[in-house]
């Protein structure tokens, strides 16, 4: 497998008529794959895995794996609730030819979800395996954190080679790089902290945004590598606000829609999730322009 | 359908070898259809639903049916993430004779579930749904409460009659009781403050702890529905720390092993989850001895 | 000093060109004498007293003692951050005529006030304090709170008496009554529960609203002692609204404007905070309406 | 004065025999004079403001002014929950010789904090106060946190120069100095994020660890300010570690500690606060030699 590091998008999966587009997804695949993209997180949270059955998912990873080349990553989620389907997952995501597999924290039961029962969870579907597994802590949709000493400890586990830290709590980001081994991958998985965390020890981020500006976060990560905290810096704010707009403020379908105006497909939305009012189309159209201004030189439509 | 008021229990799933084990199931149902409990919840969050696959689901919502009386509740927990899926889950309980459906609010892109969406998602459902249809509030689990303002605008839909509300808040749930339809049904979902609930309206309870004291939680209603409150506020302080034990702190693994203790058949429970250590086990049969003693004629080993 | 129970206001502190207005203070505890109140708290939340200086929290201690009768109890607020003030105050409080102490929770430090630490604070103010000492926990301002089990252990301390319970959590309200001897007298300071927390065993309400609809709160009060649960409850239901505008949703400046409106003086408030908009004014105008009409006899104005 | 930057502690207040200690006060400041620091903040949340009265603060601020040289930075905390005393506070601290205020946000009345009355609180406080003043977020001490956007506006006053972020949240930091003019001073308060709050546009840091390890402190801001990134990195985690000990972990009772095992003065902690354990003391003790260690050219005692 590639080297884990650099700018993933979390990939959406369009929909049209409520179903699963896989020719839009196709076409967005091979858009992505002229950018510096180091690879893809398929049936993340922002692919909507939540809204997907088992055989929507399958078709979704498979389509994944034919359209992105061997030298770029392709992640996927496999995270479950219990134990026997996060294995479950995992096993059939590496079938269909996943590089690696990011599991979720189980977060239903917040309040039984102590550091032994986490870990005992990771490490069983670590076991149980057939590709690294990389660890996924994103709080602010599961009520569950992963502290650094439980991320040392799963660290320390062959098949478990890295973290997806979506937290937006550098502190804990910072902290976590700093107890786990030099190889082990840390991901920052929030735009508004991609640069700090690069400085405290992070290997590449997986973004929302990367979706829809793969670019700007591409050169950001690039600048970061070289040593221009002056560019990088510069770059982080640019992005800031078109980030939060299409995730915190907007969700996905904020982010789909500047997917449609960048000339991506992006599709529609599952119900209870809806598309963006027109007031929020312009202010998202508004930011998109600011991203993209000078700074983009091969757009994509 | 019988009137919607009394105690249901929100039934343990058990398992054997970490496969559904029906038997063990039904043996249950037999047991509590001897109490004067008006009812079951099946496939809530007591019966590890989320650990479930669509198969697993089916059978036991099949073996139920056949295992409750006509005269009682058969509720089905039916709430799924996408309001599709929902729709599915809560056609396919009526199908398998469900009498009517909890749906839990879709919860994964919480800063998405504005009031809006929530009530979108409902009244789809109660739209599609054969079977009449129940809110299901549980921000410890969800991290997204239904304010008594959606609930009201949601209990002017003919097909939605009627809330779990399981968040402990007694003050949100009086102001739920006071701005519904009289015919509206509340249930309290929290042990802890039963027999306040009922006193500020609600009509009923489903309580994990119903699972193993059945006898207790009904007295409990029954003396309030004759207003004997000293009576219900004894059984109330009886009653609450047993509760605790097999819910925050213990878990399901704790709720299990007072089933078993009791000459039910509690089983095991589904990694993530753990059953409790001997130290726990004798805080839980101290306890459960204490709520029993004087107060239980039949006991059921 | 009488026994401590049923119905205290909060007292406001009215201010006029940001000055103490004692003139009026006394004003409203004159009318306020006229009705069914058990008696008082000065110095609380309600009366801004974060916002007065040593030398006014004096003098409206002393206005007080002057218009209260011996047979309503004065209880005055005397918390302070740090032990040292708290003795200080408390002490100062008990010369000043004050019947009894409420000592609220330390918690600038949030993250230190552990346990032991809050038993040693209080354990250190009651034996210092020539009255006895009323605990109060207020998490919503304070973003601590005290747990049943402290409670417990700090109801074995001679001089500790009673505690105010302002969190709205009746489950652990109700635990707290359960674990303190028969003479511990809880207070709930919460109108939205006050209902159901005398049910579960509070003595008492001290409540903001009572400043401004003290009838309404002493009926309800009477109604419950006298077994009257269906009465108790309506009028539950009556102010809910009308406690919730001046507080939660307006602050003191509401309930200062409702108390205006009522025929009292209710003055200004210091800055930060402000006086409602016109708008407001209209909804808490409506709402002090409905819980007047046909249910005070001898309105004040 | 002179240049907002750099590294400030927020200095802690000796007490012995509960008594403030002028003495150990004046001798700390004299062997910090020797340091690198930029400055002071005096009666800040470490200098246990809260407990101390308004003559002791008068002593402390008064000491503070004859010890530290007029090149250095001496910012008092005059911040107080109502406008008129946060007035006073101010005027006096300027009296005293204060260079410029630290106005924390008020938050005893956390629900009526809107944007509008905390703008309208420090307009004011800046119109009326002699000296600069800075704003102060703290979060986990206030539950009151101030937004970009609230930040943004109030650094068009003239006489708001800049503000202490103590939340530790890095985008919300990182969002302040994007939309702050370019001499608005942005200082972190939380040593976890020190470097990467750097990174992202503060100009200093006011830090509890930088009362026991100036010079870690002071190398790591120095390291940024030249560009090596690598060696801020490498005391960024240095200090982390020690850092939270005498922090979150063990508060200023761990910090004072620290201070007595360096050769300062650190005295004991007011009630409620307590001193460490044995255990937590040798807890300190190593991460103290941790981050002294070859780093620190002239120790102290």
């Amino acid at each position: 497998m590639r080297k884990l590091e650099g700018i993933l998008p979390p990939v959406v999966t369009p929909f049209r008529a409520d179903e699963v587009d896989l020719d839009a997804f196709r076409t967005n695949l091979g858009l992505w794959n002229r950018t510096g993209l180091a690879g893809y997180l398929v049936l993340g949270s922002n692919g909507e895995a939540v809204y997907l059955d088992d055989r929507e998912r399958d078709q979704v990873l498979a389509a994944a794996r034919e359209a992105i080349p061997a030298d770029r990553i392709l992640m996927a989620g496999t995270g479950r609730e219990s134990t026997r389907d996060a294995v479950r997952a995992t096993r059939r995501a590496a079938e269909l030819g996943a590089d690696c597999a990011l599991v979720i924290t189980p977060h239903y039961f917040k309040g039984q979800m102590t550091a032994d029962r986490q870990e005992a969870h990771f490490r069983r579907v670590a076991d149980d395996s057939p590709i690294p597994v990389l660890l996924y802590s994103v709080p602010q949709f599961t009520g569950v954190a992963l502290s650094p000493e439980t991320v040392a400890r799963l660290a320390e586990h062959p098949n478990i080679v890295g973290l997806k830290d979506s937290s937006g709590n550098v502190g804990s980001l910072a902290e976590t790089c700093r107890v786990v081994p030099e190889e082990f991958a840390v991901f920052v998985g929030n735009a508004g902290v991609a640069y700090p965390a690069l400085c405290v020890g992070a290997v590449g981020a997986i973004l929302a945004v990367a979706n829809c500006a793969p670019e700007a976060c591409v050169t950001l990560y690039e600048a970061f590598r070289r040593g221009d905290h002056q560019e990088a810096l510069a770059l982080q704010r640019r992005i800031a606000r078109l980030a939060r707009l299409v995730t915190v403020t907007h969700g996905i379908g904020g982010l789909k829609l500047a997917l449609s105006m960048r000339g991506y497909k992006g599709g529609g939305v599952r119900s209870p999730l809806t598309m963006p009012t027109v007031e929020a189309a312009h202010e998202i159209a508004k930011e998109l322009e600011e991203v993209l201004e000078g700074h983009v030189s091969e757009t994509v439509s």
